[in-house]
């Protein structure tokens, strides 16, 4: 895949870089963003000219739709710098290609490729300096779009905001993760927006996540709301149950998001002689096969941490310890993923894409 | 009901006012504010001094929660001017109870009643020029509070901004209004936001908002998203069945809007010797009392069109066009509810309270 780019971006160089009081060895995820941003307004039908500029502070009306109707949506990349010097991106069409869906089911306006990847490949240029070498740094890249046009009609906004910014961020390790089961809350409706990486999706999620951190947990696995019967996905993570020798992971459906670490583990591991199974995976039989010890590990997938292993998860006021199995799945599929992304590992799947 | 009134208000007044440039005969819902807005941020986990100001914009950094996960919620009020120029607000504790219930389910700190209805008290009184006599003028009310701290880690933010902002509206009239059954896509999940006056419920309703406009239809009837069997709300409307002389409405429930003109209707016309039904109120009944006759009227109700009359509904393709009976339920308690607003009928349920 080859990015295209614009030439047609106005380009506005920052006085100064702030890289260097940058401390690079101590950061926390998403404070921090770098010296220029990318920015696209779409008025009057149309999107204007995007801009690369020095980050800084938006001025919006008080009625502007995104404070009142939840008009927004956002992406989650990273950009990875490999021995060489290079910087990589990790399916980048894929994250394009979510954010428009995700724009459509928003009623808002489709992003053309060359703002969005155009956009996106020329601010790394600008900005490569702040991808740091070295397994586990990368620069994550949040593309977002919200509604700017004011006024309090609970109607689509005629006037949006694309923007592109970018956080350094270390190898994300979030301590032991012990999940919850959810037995009463929801993250998504059948035929409503969960399959969208819509804001509204998150702040929903808060309030239950913070009764399941008062008790000790880390993160929720979503259920269906209609039965709270089947396993969905974690906040910001698909999930998958290894059962004997078999991973299992839900389908993708209106009520989840088409993650794309995801889909790579599922190409990964089957080529990699793992079965993989997707179907819809049962809270019984999960809880089942922890009993009789044939529930082998647990892990989230997402960008932020790739994989993410789950120690523990608590059902029905029950907590089920996992194994922690010699040859584990997570730590092979996350060695094989993240050393793809890193360039250490050849990219048969042609998933790496150069700046 | 007293509003208990703050003597701490910071008050900077505007220079001028812009009020004689407004054409209060022509105004579109939600357009104009008036020149004043109350203010009131959360930092270090408590709340500091309200200040009412200028209208202006905000400047909000581009990582600020609101714009990623959609931390933001509303409350939409009236505020009404009786034959003796005193202004009215109608059940404003209603307001400010759910306000605050959905803060509470969006991990968002509560706000105290002197900011919000003390705070609102103030604010009219210096805006009540802006408050227009005469059937169906009013001044719409909006607070709101959106999260504000920035960083974009999915959690809650730990900055808060409420805001009140004021817009002058006429009456409201939305032509005939017919309805489309939704058969797919949903508002609302068990277990979710969608009893909250969150921000993020309302984009989600804009795409399928859009394609049954583009049927010719004004509004949704939704569903429950399990089994699009059970009749729930419109997008900003709780929703009222007439068969025979019985007037139905679904109960409140996790998926819909504890509406207080739906409250206050059900009151007023058990008052008035109507029989009302709050029960589940199935899709199939209401086809079934269609095409038998007996299905009388349907109407929508909420703050901006108090009563708001259906003239047919589809369902499954096929559209059924609603009878316009003579003695009208909708009318009557149109007439009803907004005499009382206007303080032309007793208020016998101590439902307006003065500024
Ligand atoms: C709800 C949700 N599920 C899953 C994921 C994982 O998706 P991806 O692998 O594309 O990062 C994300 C995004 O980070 C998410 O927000
Ligand atoms: C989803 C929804 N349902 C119903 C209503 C009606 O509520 P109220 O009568 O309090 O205005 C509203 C608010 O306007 C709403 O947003």
């Amino acid at each position: 895949m080859e990015l295209k780019t614009t030439t047609d971006i106005r380009i506005i160089k920052a006085d100064s870089s702030k890289i260097n009081s940058v401390d690079f060895e101590n950061l926390t995820f998403g404070n921090i963003f770098t010296d220029h941003m990318l920015i696209c307004d779409y008025n009057n039908g149309k999107w204007e000219q995007p801009v690369i500029m020095p980050y800084e502070p938006f001025t919006l009306d008080p009625s502007a739709k995104v404070f009142h109707y939840g008009q927004a949506i956002f992406e989650g990349m990273k950009a990875y710098k490999d021995e060489h010097d290079d910087v990589w991106l990790f399916r980048p069409d894929q994250n394009f290609d979510r954010f428009n869906k995700s724009a459509v089911r928003l009623a808002m306006p489709e992003v053309p490729e060359d703002v969005f990847l155009g956009g996106l490949h020329k601010l790394l240029e600008i900005e490569k300096e702040w991808v740091k070498k070295g397994f586990g740094n990368a620069l994550y890249i949040r593309p977002f779009m919200i509604a700017t046009g004011s006024g309090v009609v609970a109607a689509p906004s005629t006037q949006y905001r694309f923007t592109i910014i970018l956080s350094p961020a270390k190898s994300y390790y979030s301590g032991e993760v012990k999940v919850v089961i959810a037995e009463h809350f929801s993250r998504a409706a059948n035929g409503g927006i969960g399959a969208a990486k819509a804001a509204g999706n998150y702040s929903g999620q808060f309030y239950p996540t913070k009764l399941a951190n008062e008790q000790g947990f880390q993160q929720i696995i979503w259920t269906d709301d209609a039965t709270h019967t089947k396993l969905e996905e974690a906040g910001t993570m698909n999930v998958f149950f290894r059962i004997n020798d078999t991973l299992y992971t839900a389908p993708i459906s209106e009520r989840i998001l088409d993650g794309v670490t995801r889909k790579s583990i599922i190409e990964l591991a089957t080529k990699e002689g793992i079965d993989v199974q997707v179907r819809p995976v049962l809270v019984d039989e999960i809880v089942e096969a922890a009993k009789n010890g044939t529930l082998q590990e647990i892990f989230g997938a997402g960008t932020a941490a790739v994989v993410n292993p789950i120690v523990g998860f608590s059902y029905k006021e029950t907590y089920y310890e996992l194994p922690k199995p010699e040859n584990s799945f997570a730590t092979f599929i996350k060695q094989q993923l993240t050393g793809i992304q890193y360039k250490q590992i050849e990219d048969t799947f042609g998933w790496t894409v150069k700046i």
